[in-house]
């Protein structure tokens, strides 16, 4: 059975709901689109006083559409707009695109009626997408189901590729389209999802990466709200790049631990990207250029990046990029710049990145054996050759040279054309038809590279969970949940309960019970006011160190003037200080780890990962910040635990999985000794009440 | 008098030397190109043979030819160059272009023969552009002395613009060329260094500016290796911005000290061009967006941007790249929201970025007035408006509206399209006539602006010297200059002579001496190992804290036996640590402040800038840092004394003016305590041998 949402690129009838035969009118530029592209299923307009449309005659309503009315494209007034989706539910259509604007993007009263709208959707087995949308293209299809001015464009052609591409934005998503088919990059699948009330646009890319043909998803976000849907696309098997706007939210969050505050807004969009093993886009033009390199067949082994190059210049310019983003620059073999010194001149450059200078292409014979010798390199994972002024008498054998040695050995070639199109007007079409994907520049042929890298670093069982988590879990089964409003002390103890390091000691009653307890945990002891809603304890003097059986009762008596209790425990000294959180994202549940205690704000240093993680991510989170420099052992420091820290990560992990959405657990410090870990410092704050 | 480089582009008369009648051959192709393009002056073959060359008569040398020759474009193999410059020396030729390979990029030999040929051209006063190079055009002059395969291109044409560009790359540089006027960006002046053996591209660059009409300049650089010839091209009055090739060497540079190990490389580059209001692009399309942005004549009076959009997407992304580029969004006053309130539909927003919506753009009218709001606003520094899919019908009225607004105001409005250009084909060419920049996405638009805020954020006064400097290095005349292999005590015995804070403190002869001089500190001192070449004391144990006259003896035994001295100095507790530094780099010395003592290398957090500095550029290297948020107090500390600290680094980039080039100064950790500066630890490593 066919998708849901498949009607929204492969219709065989089509209702235009609020279709006009004025010039210019919004509701006859679909039925206009539909017929020019040459649309060849049924295409029905809908309007009360059954007037033609272009020719074809219309219908009061979609019930009253004859064969069996798979999209409708309802180009109404919002007012207007639960009528005609009544209309549709009764007709039993599968799916319907709202275009019209003035529901939640406007006012709480335009939410309201979008809620309504979507309910009576949602009860009657509807699809809604928008509204505030302009529509879909199923190029395959011819099926312009859009209103998009583009589409009027008396040059427009629409372009067919193995890409399909889903965007939030109507206008920005259409004007990305024109480029994408004006450079060539062919888009099979194009939908816009405008408020995404009901089919959100990660929604629409799953179910674009289900259909036959599709290799690549590009995608234009303003919101990622949804962590298994995300999880979905990037498990669909084709590569995945999104341009996420918003990046300057960040840190808008009101957080109430530094767990909070570290894991908030672009910061988790960035790390759950890199994660699920999709390409992050930061510009228009850049998602394209992903998109070219997805559309070429071949995907590379690991990073290691030859760069072929006429000018030195290029080269530098590429291997400047490889570093940024990076990848590698490979390594060649001896044999490699053997074969390189036969067509290199003296002033060129064999090894990497080879120049074979601007004087090889003048002699194609020469420059022909480049290429080859690249990727025969078993170090090579895949080349990037660039060119400058590319004139017409050099192109086919470029071509020829660059398609070959791609196809043998089945690693991508990209290329960079630093020059005017003029110059050899059947180029891009050439590189295009051979799989060679063109960028203008050598750094965006490198950033394409990496991005084509990104989607295939992490494979996708990887994506979902690690084995190592579901084993450790069963060992903790017996764990409970904090209450909302649970002290260091019952926290710390529920934690113990779990298996997980805390330190020694108790609650003091008074003066006298706190120099006993002092003694319990050895004599030296850490005294702390625990007051309800003091996060910063240390900075409102509710901490004292280093407390002997002869000094607690007057410590006692300080701190449990801050209105709360005392808790005394042993002293942890000499450890490494390291960060271990939990923090509620619209993502989901994030793992923080970094580094922690007095210098955690100074330096703003912690790693990120959704959850569920296994350890080889445990072991990432902890190499992507200082602290693994720090465990490691700096300025003589013998090397600390760091089994141990992971250990505890992965046991915090596994302990949180039952627990309800957005709570914020905040373990800091956490002490990395020489041998084991203890929880220093441990405050959760529960869900907010609905 | 013409500058001596003006030939470069304003020749009246050209020998090529080396010319030939074989058509495809590099000697023949300036002779075709000068006569293709127009060039009005003579053209003189220079060949052995006296042949026609394109109808042209030839001459057996330069000095035969007639009418004083100004420049001459050499074509021969590297072993015949030195004999074609004795020519063009005894010919009194100003200014030739060496364009064969075969010189220091190629072997010792050819280093020696490249040496061997700018000794012959100084002595004779004859300025040599390349070897290695492939020419220089003057568009105005219809002058292509250049080989470059553009030119041979059926539709090439020269676009005269106001700009200079300057490649040290030849092949990238004419690709660069052919994609500027591809896109209609003109190039008035076009230099190709090539191995810059004589004339530099700095030098080339600041030439360019001295002629009549040129409003910016771009260039591309492999080496930056003199700071004053920096300094004379960001001083010379038009807005620069320079691509710098070779960013991945950073940290190459084996360095002594930690001063060295963080000024190394790329950083020293990024830090000089902020420094000195130079626009840094990252590749070729973004330095020829910055020369979009540089040839529209209005400048802005600061970062505050206002974003005009019609789709709200487009806004997202160019307030996440104003973020990202360290400009502002402007906050528009509350005249100008309601202005903008009476053009935007409920669904747009008025705030900034302003989404006057598509709906907007069928009203021509209503977009009309937006434009002018925006300038209008006193808060408004400069306005980037961005379209997507913009039409044929829409473009007239755009165009006259921005064009309106910028001539009006004066304030710079750039623009981004992001959509094919089929659909308005006469938009580029409309908006670039109006001087509205335009480029493809938003972000691109932004990063352009910035770009032009960053030239004319410093100016250029300030870009010499500060005068507080001047002044300070007065008073410590009389401070001497340090011997190669000076110990830590001598230095500081210096840097006090200087005036400068260094704590109490002296040499201790033996155990019992040591425990005097710890009396004399006041009781707690710190006891340090001077052994040569022990750079990392504390490591190496050679460092012993809170030392009583108690202990003082054991201690001193202790260290002694390290193999050198023993220093005895007051314990100084409690302070901030920082780092100042002085490191030489190729751009000249280098001050360097941040993050010092444990956490020198955890961090890694310091800040560059070439002396001389003034009190604003040290102010704005504390913020740049870590080091300011610590001075201002965290965790509850009290604020140290910033001033003092300021001070002592005015002092230490005084002192160090008279000290030979070269050396490495690392005082580090300076202790900021909350009154005063002290500097705990200081080495010296003088310049190399020669």
């Amino acid at each position: 059975m066919a998708h849901p949402l498949s009607p929204l690129w492969s219709a065989r009838s089509i209702a235009v709901v609020g279709a006009s035969d004025r010039p210019g009118a919004l509701g006859r530029l679909p039925v206009e689109f539909l017929q020019r592209y040459g649309f060849a299923g049924a295409i029905h307009p809908v309007r009360p006083d059954g007037a033609e449309v272009l020719g074809l005659p219309s219908y009061p309503s979609v019930r009253a559409c004859p064969d069996g009315v798979d999209l409708a494209m309802i180009l109404v007034a919002a007012d207007k707009v639960p009528a005609a989706v009544d209309d549709c539910v009764s007709a039993g259509v599968p799916a319907a695109i709202v275009c019209a604007s003035g529901f939640a993007e406007t006012s709480d009263e335009g939410a309201a009626l979008q809620d309504e709208v979507v309910a009576k959707a949602r009860a009657g087995g509807l699809r809604l997408v928008g509204p505030n949308c302009i529509g879909s293209v199923g190029v395959a299809n011819r099926q312009v189901t859009s209103f998009s001015p583009l589409f009027a464009g008396e040059q427009t052609r629409l372009v067919d590729g193995p890409l399909g591409f889903v965007s939030q934005s109507g206008a920005l998503g259409y004007g990305a389209v024109s480029l994408a088919f004006e450079r060539g990059l062919g888009l099979g699948w194009v939908v816009n999802t405008g408020n995404g009330a009901d089919v959100t646009a990660l929604e629409a890319m799953a179910a674009v990466a289900a259909e036959p043909g599709c290799l690549g998803l590009l995608g234009y976000v303003e919101t990622l709200a949804d962590g298994d849907a995300l999880r979905r696309v990037a498990a669909s098997g084709v590569p995945v790049a999104l341009l996420k706007a918003g990046r300057s939210d960040a840190g808008q969050r009101a957080a109430a631990s530094h767990t909070g505050a570290l894991a908030a807004g672009d910061r988790v969009v960035d790390a759950a990207l890199r994660q699920l093993g999709i390409a992050r886009a930061h510009d228009v033009d850049e998602l394209l250029d992903f998109g070219d390199a997805f559309v070429q067949p071949r995907r590379p082994a690991g990073p290691r990046v030859a760069v072929v190059t006429t000018s030195g210049g290029s080269g530098i310019l590429a291997a400047d990029e490889v570093d940024a983003t990076g990848l590698q620059l490979a390594e060649l073999a001896a044999t490699t710049v053997r074969e390189l010194d036969a067509i290199v001149p003296a002033y060129g450059a064999t090894a990497n990145p080879v120049d074979v200078t601007a004087a090889v292409m003048s002699r194609p014979e020469l420059f022909d054996r480049a290429p080859d010798a690249l990727v025969d390199d078993a170090g090579v994972d895949l080349v990037v050759a660039c060119f400058c002024v590319l004139t017409g008498t050099d192109v086919d054998a470029v071509v020829a040279s660059l398609a070959r040695a791609a196809e043998r050995s089945g690693k991508p070639v990209l290329a960079a054309r630093t020059g005017a199109d003029h110059l050899a007007p059947g180029a891009a079409a050439a590189l295009r038809a051979a799989g060679i994907p063109t960028y203008p520049t050598p750094a965006r042929a490198v950033r394409a590279a990496a991005a084509l890298h990104r989607t295939v670093e992490c494979d996708v069982s990887d994506r979902h969970a690690g084995v190592s988590r579901r084993k450790r879990h069963t060992q903790r089964e017996g764990a409970g949940v904090p209450g909302a409003g649970i002290g260091e002390r019952e926290l710390k103890v529920l934690l113990a309960e779990a298996g997980l390091p805390v330190p020694i000691g108790r609650l003091a009653t008074d003066g006298a019970d706190a120099a006993a307890a002092v003694t319990e945990v050895g004599g030296r002891a850490v005294l702390k006011a625990v007051v309800a809603g003091l996060t910063h304890k240390s900075e409102a003097g509710g901490v004292a160190l280093d407390v002997t059986p002869a000094d607690a009762a007057q410590v006692y008596d300080r701190l449990a003037a801050l209105g709360g209790d005392v808790l005394v425990e042993e002293l942890v000294g000499g450890g490494v200080e390291a960060l271990v959180g939990v923090a509620a994202s619209p993502l989901g549940p994030v793992l923080t780890v970094g580094v922690g205690g007095v210098l955690t704000e100074l330096l703003n240093d912690v790693a990120l990962r959704l959850l569920p993680v296994g350890r080889a991510d445990v072991e990432q989170l902890v190499d992507e910040t200082r602290l693994g420099t720090l465990l490691s052992g700096v300025r003589g420091a013998a090397p600390s635990d760091r089994d141990a820290l992971v250990d505890l990560v992965l046991d915090i992990a596994a302990l949180v999985e039952t627990w309800p959405a957005g709570f914020e657990l905040d373990l800091n410090p956490v002490s990395v000794t020489g041998h084991g870990v203890r929880i220093l410092d441990a405050a959760y704050i529960g869900p907010e009440a609905p």
